[in-house]
């Protein structure tokens, strides 16, 4: 499988930073723009149709030598798209075990029955425009074009603007026709390497969501203003934050500020305003909305001492999800013919939790990840694991396209 | 006096924000160099003699007929940038009545003996480079130039490219004969209010600092890595606001953060880095070092736990100042001549502060703040409180130019 390790040479380059290490590869940006084009590219070389829908998703096609009836056709892929100072595996991993899957079979000689589709998702991370997995979100339709054209990035510049194409009402058809989903994604935390296993499968998603903290106060002179005299909202955030990571730990959940924005942000001026996003993540959709209630309670008590005001919007909340258990079984089984292969829930949002969602059965595979580390430049998988995965993931496709 | 009213005028549109109303005048960016030109302008319509030394501080000379013997001249003024989304009175005020005053004198007939400067000295607020009073400093050398012209903004850029034409070991000769400086500003809290007084004579100003502290964690997934395996530097910069808060609290001080850079500042993402600003003030040496050392002491406790590590860098200390008694008397005379003028220490560092304590006898004139909110739009002042101030000036320096 030469063509696993070429591809993964060729993108190493794309968005890194050459300070940290970390990638750098938001949404129509430079980084990945270069990344859609080495995409159409790797269509191109091995005759692939290539298919893109209003909103940047791409799949890139083997059609069988009698075209498809355009049913149950078989979809594997993941995204291109990283956070911001992310690693290399996280969404490049499972597009590029995909078409190294899609060689395999050809080297075989397995001659499918069914349309086979690589895709890759866009704005998975919800790094530049603040919703994870917009692009799946758009193409099953549980996101509105209408709403999401209005979104904006940190510098300002409309989603509308940047995606050209898309028409008022526009809609996907990537996933007509589609009858399973199978993405192939590093793990983000350590459960392979307890089970000392190269390659698992997806249980379920937590469920998580995104939540804004807009605590505005007033504007004040560092030195002459009276301690007692201050509606300081930094006060908030830091006890919001010490709140949410106290009540996370205690009933072993996640709960996380990584995003502050502070006005005017002066070193000599208290603070007019804070905004900050806490990302929230429990085993159950009570378990989460009970940890975000009792963080929002803390911070509104605390806003009252400081007499700062808090305003909390949800940005995005999605549900527990369970894959399809039939799927589930079939990969499982492909993994482990004889025994039993390992199944791992994960507290990371998919492209495959919300397809599942949107009822097209889905399922996942883990590829090992050493130190369990994520999001970061730090994140890895040994080269024999990532092939075990495309293994894994080839045969798990053989039995779907038959 | 039309023209106080009339130069606040000119002003008052320069770089103000049309959304929040406060003002960004950082040094050396279009609004504050609209501010030189202005000044340059107002100083030409009065015959006055510009002089500007190499890192753009500005003094407007009114010399005596027969030229003065160059010692013993008269400086007053203040500075014209403020901090982001600042008043409109920190600054730009003691500029202004410098002119008004001089128009006064005139108007009195008053021929001075020896050279009357108005000084624009530049990037007091440190609202650019990060370092206060950083024009007087380099003006009276206790700031070296080969140091200042590696300082950068948030951008990236260098003091020393922006300043053109300030040679290897550049000097100032701007305060060159000067003995005495009077600057007159707002005031910054409410003591002129509580006495009733329009302008009242400054005694001293409380020793104060910035420390810069950086915190370093370890960047992970904010769903899949367990709260006790992180390493997360957000809750030891959380931990380090409350306790600054509550030190400043208890011991009649002042402590705030009001800055914080966070990367990669993603929502689903534990943070790497945390970068935070503590501005720290005290009544006296003393007690601004027992402050600083509480927080910091706090801080690495608390770094400790969350598997964080701490560096606490100073980026600037003022030590406490007296204001030269025998000038702050002459003032205080000058502005009630048969009886008593209220002197109110200050919180907050200024230009004159400096040239006190590099050896220049200083003095400050409060005007009243109604609110005493500073550094914030809606910091204010009366008009007629403020033509008090004019008048008082002009007192003064009559006196002092004789």
């Amino acid at each position: 499988m030469a063509d696993f390790e070429g591809m993964w040479r060729d993108l190493a380059p794309v968005g890194r930073s050459a300070s940290s290490g970390g990638y750098f590869r938001q949404p129509w940006l430079s980084a990945e723009l270069e990344l859609r084009a080495w995409f159409r590219e790797a269509a191109a070389e091995r005759g692939l149709d290539l298919e893109e829908d209003p909103f940047g998703n791409l799949v890139a096609w083997w059609h069988p030598a009698a075209r498809d009836t355009g049913a149950d056709r078989v979809l594997t892929g993941s995204h291109l798209d990283s956070v911001l100072d992310g690693g290399a595996f996280d969404g490049p991993l499972g597009v590029v075990s995909a078409f190294a899957a899609i060689d395999l079979l050809r080297e075989r000689g397995v001659l499918p029955a069914r349309s086979l589709g690589v895709a890759a998702f866009v704005e998975e991370e919800g790094s530049r425009f603040g919703r994870a997995c917009l692009g799946s979100r758009l193409a099953v339709g549980t996101a509105s074009w209408d709403d999401a054209r209005e979104l904006t990035d940190r510098d300002g510049v409309r989603l509308g603007d940047v995606v050209e194409g898309a028409a008022d009402g526009a809609r996907s058809t990537l996933l007509d026709g589609v009858g399973s989903y199978v993405e192939l994604h590093v793990e983000q935390g350590r459960g392979l390497v307890d089970r000392d296993a190269a390659v698992g499968v997806g249980g379920g998603i937590w469920p998580h969501g995104r939540f804004r903290y807009d605590v505005a106060g007033r504007a004040d002179h560092a030195g002459t203003t009276r301690m007692e005299d201050r509606a300081d909202p930094m006060l908030t955030y830091a006890m919001t934050v010490l709140a949410a990571n106290k009540q996370a730990r205690l009933t072993g959940a996640r709960s996380t500020f990584g995003r502050v924005e502070v006005r005017p942000n002066g070193t000599n001026a208290v603070p007019s305003h804070v905004t900050a996003w806490l990302d929230a993540r429990a085993e159950s959709d009570e378990a989460l909305a009970a940890l975000v209630a009792g963080i929002e309670r803390q911070a509104v008590d605390r806003a009252e001492r400081d007499g700062t005001s808090l305003t909390v919007t949800a940005e995005s909340v999605s549900r527990a999800v369970t894959f399809d258990v039939r799927l589930r079984d079939r990969v499982a089984t492909a993994l482990a013919p004889g025994g039993t292969a390992p199944v791992l829930p994960t507290q990371a949002g998919h492209d495959a939790g919300v397809l599942q969602e949107a009822g097209l059965p889905s399922a996942m595979l883990f590829v090992r990840n050493p130190t369990g580390v994520s999001h970061a430049p730090q994140e890895t998988a040994a080269t024999a694991d990532c092939l075990a995965g495309v293994q894994a993931l080839a045969d798990v496709l053989a039995g779907l396209v038959r």
